[in-house]
Parts: C-alpha cells; sequence; structure tokens
C-alpha cells in the first residue's frame, strides 16, 4: 500500500525482508519479483526518477515507441501496488547495517520534515543517477527541453538524431569524447565548452580530421518553442541553429545514504556480481547505480535478478512460507 | 520487412550486418536496439517461441500483469518492422564461421521447402529452449493445459501457486528437486515419477520430512476443463485432484546449428560474458539459451546488451554510418 507519514511510523516495529531504495523502473521491478516471492517489500522513492524525463522510449520492449517513461513508472507502481507491497515518498538519509539487519533513517515530507527509521534484512540500492545539466541563469530554460530533443543518452537516442545538426554540452575534456561516439548517427557536430575548460592541441586536432566544431564562447540559454529546441544563443548573442542536443556533463550518484557502509565502486557506481549483489552480502545494487548499461530494460532486468537471488538466500534459510496446509482431498 | 520465400532469395548477396535466429522476447528486443543503431538485422524465427504458452505474464515490468506472451511479441515484432528490419520466417539449419562473415543455411517452409544461405558478420543466438511435456499418448491433452495452470516456470507461476494442491513431473530424482523451492509456495505437493524412473532412499526420506507424497504409477491423462486442469488420472483409473501442475522435464536447447562452431558450454547453455558475447568473438548468445536466469524481462534486456556490443564492435571499425553531411546553417 501507499504508506501516509502516520502509517510509515507504524511501520518502525517491523523487519522487512527487503528495503528498496528508488523507485524507478528497477525498484519497481525488483519490488514486483520481491512480492511475488511472498518476500515483504518497502520501496522508499523521492520522486524525479531519471526516467521520468522521458518523453518517448524507443526501445522497450513490449511498449509503443512512443510510451513515456512517466507511463512506465505509473504501470508499474500500480502492479507494485496490486502485489501489496508498501511504498512511501520519502529521501533515505542514511542506511546503517545492524548485522542482521538495516535501519534506515528515512525524511519524511520537505516542510516540517518527520524522520522515521525503518528495517531490513536485505537492500536494494535502485536509487539511481541525474544527469547534470549545462548551467544556466534561467534553469527552467534548460528543464523545457531535456528529455524531448536536448538529450542525456546516446544509445537512447543516437538514431533520431541521424544527419541533425547536434550540439554537444560537455563539461571537460573527456566528457567531450562521446561526440566521436554520436559521429556514427551524424557528422554535423557542434562541441559547446561554455568557455568552462580549455581543451588539449592533440583534442583540436582530432576535431579538425572528424570535421566537427567546437564551440569555446560562454552561453546564454536554449531557443525554441513547445519543448522543441532549436539553438543556443552565446551570451555574446550569437545563436547556433541546432536540430537537438546532447548533454554529457556527467551525473550525481544518489548513494549518499550508503557512505556509513563499505562498498566497493568503480567510479561512482556500484560493483556488482551477475545476480547484482554488491560486495556486501545483503545489499544489492541495481538499475544506473551499478556498473553497466543505463538503460530502462535493462534496469528492469536487475530488478528481477536482483530480487530472486534475495528469495534463494532467504529460501535457503527458512525454507517455506506456504499457508498453513489444506486438508488433503 | 516481413520476407517473403522470393525476397529472402534476393537477400542472398548482401551481408547483413547481424543474423539473430529466434524472434521471441531476446531476438526481437535486440533487433530494436541494432536498427536503432543503424545495424542492418534479420531475424531468423521458426515460430513457437517459448513465450507463446504465456497466457499471463504477471511480473514483466510496464506490462499490465494479465499480459500474455503472444501480445508482447506481436508488440516486439511490430516495433522491430516499424524500424526496417528483416523477419523472415524459416528455420535455420546450419551456421558455418567463413572468417569474416558466417553463412546460414535456413529452410524457407515445410512442404516442398526450399533454401537459401544468408550472410552476417555477426551472429545473435535468440533460439531459446523449449519446456519437456509428459508424454501422454494424446499430447493434445497436455497442450490443453501447459501454460495455464500446467506450469513450466516456478519463479514465473510460484505465486500463483501459494497454498494450492500441486503435482510436480519430472523426469528424474534430479528433477524434482525442483519441489523443495515449490515448497515455499505450498505444501501440499506430489511428486509424479510417472513409473518412468526410481528414486533414492534418501530422497524419500526427504521427502517424508517435508511431508510431500510421491507417486510412482503411470500416468494416463491430466483432466480439467477450459484449460483449467483439475488433476491427473492415472492408468488404473486412480484420479488424483490438483489445482496447479509443475512441470520439470528439461529442456530441449534449440542450438543444433551451431554444432559446426566450437563455442564453451555448460550443459546444454551457451557461456557468455557480461555483454553476452559466447567464446566467439563475433556470437552472442541471449535468453534461455545463455547461462542465467530464463525470464522474459531478462531475454529482453540480453537482447539490448548484446545489440550495444555489437555497436560497439562495428562503430570502432568503421567510426560512422552517419547520411552525408547536410549544408552547415
Amino acid at each position: 500500500m501507499q504508506l501516509s507519514k502516520q502509517q510509515a511510523e507504524q511501520r518502525t516495529d517491523q523487519v522487512y525482508d527487503v528495503l528498496v531504495v528508488g523507485g524507478g523502473p528497477a525498484g519497481l521491478s525488483a519490488g514486483i519479483y520481491l512480492q511475488r516471492y511472498l518476500l515483504s517489500t518497502l520501496i522508499v522513492d523521492k520522486g524525479k526518477a531519471r526516467s521520468l524525463w522521458m518523453q518517448e522510449m524507443h526501445n522497450y520492449l513490449g511498449l509503443p515507441p512512443d510510451s513515456s517513461g512517466r507511463d512506465l513508472l505509473k504501470q508499474g507502481k500500480a502492479h507494485y501496488l496490486s502485489l501489496d507491497g508498501d511504498y512511501l515518498n520519502a529521501f533515505v538519509e542514511e542506511a546503517t547495517d545492524e548485522g542482521e539487519t538495516f535501519a534506515l533513517r528515512v525524511r519524511i515530507g520537505r516542510n516540517n520534515p518527520s524522520y522515521v527509521t525503518l528495517r531490513s534484512r536485505y537492500l536494494i540500492a535502485a536509487s539511481g543517477i541525474i544527469d547534470n545539466l549545462p548551467t544556466f541563469t534561467d534553469m527552467q530554460n534548460v528543464y523545457d527541453y531535456a528529455g524531448y530533443n536536448l538529450h542525456v543518452c546516446l544509445i537512447c537516442d543516437g538514431y533520431e538524431m541521424q544527419g541533425q545538426r547536434v550540439g554537444v554540452f560537455g563539461r571537460n575534456e573527456g566528457s567531450l569524447e562521446v561526440a566521436f561516439s554520436l559521429g556514427w548517427f551524424t557528422s554535423d557536430i557542434t562541441l559547446f565548452t561554455g568557455g568552462a575548460f580549455d581543451v588539449s592541441d592533440g583534442f583540436r586536432d582530432r576535431l579538425r580530421t572528424h570535421g566537427y566544431r567546437l564551440e569555446e564562447r560562454p552561453l546564454h540559454r536554449f531557443v525554441g518553442e513547445n519543448h522543441i529546441m532549436s539553438g543556443v544563443e552565446l551570451r555574446d548573442g550569437t545563436l547556433i541553429p541546432l536540430d537537438a542536443g546532447l548533454v554529457s556533463m556527467g551525473s550525481k550518484y544518489h548513494a549518499d545514504y550508503l557512505n556509513g557502509i563499505d562498498l566497493e565502486y568503480k567510479g561512482g557506481n556500484l560493483v556488482t556480481d551477475g545476480m547484482n549483489r554488491t560486495s556486501h552480502p545483503r545489499i544489492f545494487a541495481v538499475g544506473d547505480l551499478k556498473v553497466g548499461l543505463n538503460q530502462v530494460i535493462v534496469a528492469a532486468a536487475d530488478g528481477a535478478l536482483a530480487a530472486t537471488q534475495i528469495w534463494r538466500d532467504i529460501r535457503r534459510q527458512e525454507g517455506s512460507r506456504a499457508p498453513a496446509k489444506q486438508s488433503a482431498a
């Protein structure tokens, strides 16, 4: 059930089998599998899943190619709730390993927040990442286009950028490397530094070889209408027309609550085994937070794998959760 | 496009980037990703995907829990064809590694079949498995219930079997081990050997400990109506009432066409790396054919991973497939 603050406070004396941090595709898929394994589950979601940006998911098997991330999450949440899983809108501040259980300190509400501590035997980190965006004075100008034709994922949207005039927005030379992969789909590429960093002579040579442009002047804003970005206006007033943008400015990893637990990372991503178990035997990581391909369909499979392994673990310990035996016929 | 026999014959002088053997969830997901990576793809499908049995997929994120496997495949195939992928109804008899390319000998049609040889740079084995079923004199009697409440997948349908009277149909003692996992969901379990094999004293002791019954008399047929099996009739006329069945008789692996190529297997499954590459650098395996969890959502992710790795490979070799550059604005 969808838990109110009061209901969450009543859950503080129980131990869930699994707490799932994050109600995106990975967390919801895990929750669906867990509940179907008869494991008690609570998903804690802070909102703002990366997939909420996705106006159209073009590559998710089983859904029409104009399905939105929002619709996927809505369907997945209803599915999970229909299996009697608990769901709480809240922010996980800190996870503590108590040995047999984890204690999660959770903040509910933004203004006048209240705090509860919830416990579980296993933890699934499905809290994902969020892409850094260009920082303009008017951030609404950025949000107007992000997820429409201001893309953050080459794999997801390269196909749509075929032959288009595409601007790549980076935060350092390394982040601009994506332009060479984008070159698979289009050769009309302009790289924007916003004047925020310098690039090496070697990099400039490579751009020249590929025929890509480098624009180092500071940026002012995107132009366009109805969520369709049609170019970038520089601070000096120059307008650079574009058909699409690709933001490659790194990501924020939503994993601060794990800081007190020793886990193996690679970059910002959690290292996991084939069933998505981290270096901690009772913590799993799924979706964008783990090392791997950041795709919705992969995140959904991640959730299934983690849930299945947790079921195997608990089943080996407990044996059965069958209802009391009926009289034999 | 959906290829006719004549159109397939016209494709014999081209080299596809990727041939995908099997149009189930893994193959279709791969095809969708491949076409979106601008890689030319042909899916060869013989029909009879395992997922066609699935009357209701209860655990696929994004789809209502009463969605059928058939509907998923239909949507996926339409999605793939909308991206201009080629699709051929045919049976792959043999794959030959020619060094730079694979040659696939393909049989089209059942009566008066014709044969064509099609070529590709990469091969994705997505041809899956099919579950062995009890062999009764009247096989239609088995097909009437398989995929309804005669299940083949504990992970998929354990939840539905909670507290039910479930019959487990095995082909040897090892295959009956699934009963102890089924015990998570129900304690009313009858194991059927059909009189076809013996079980050890140690196994009998374990069954007694768990309170499971062992039925060793030969089976005659399932009873029930409207695809809902309500019990098993033994050859001696005894009727054993059941609410559901779980078939655990192993699987047939659809991989004969790979016999001429040296690949690493584990049991009948192909061994792959994290991106689903087999021990052959240009052959990938996805879905039930590879080592891993046999779940539709995992198969769909498998396809995405294999397609992405093949794109990376080809992109590194070729650099670009961008359309001719437009005049700069």
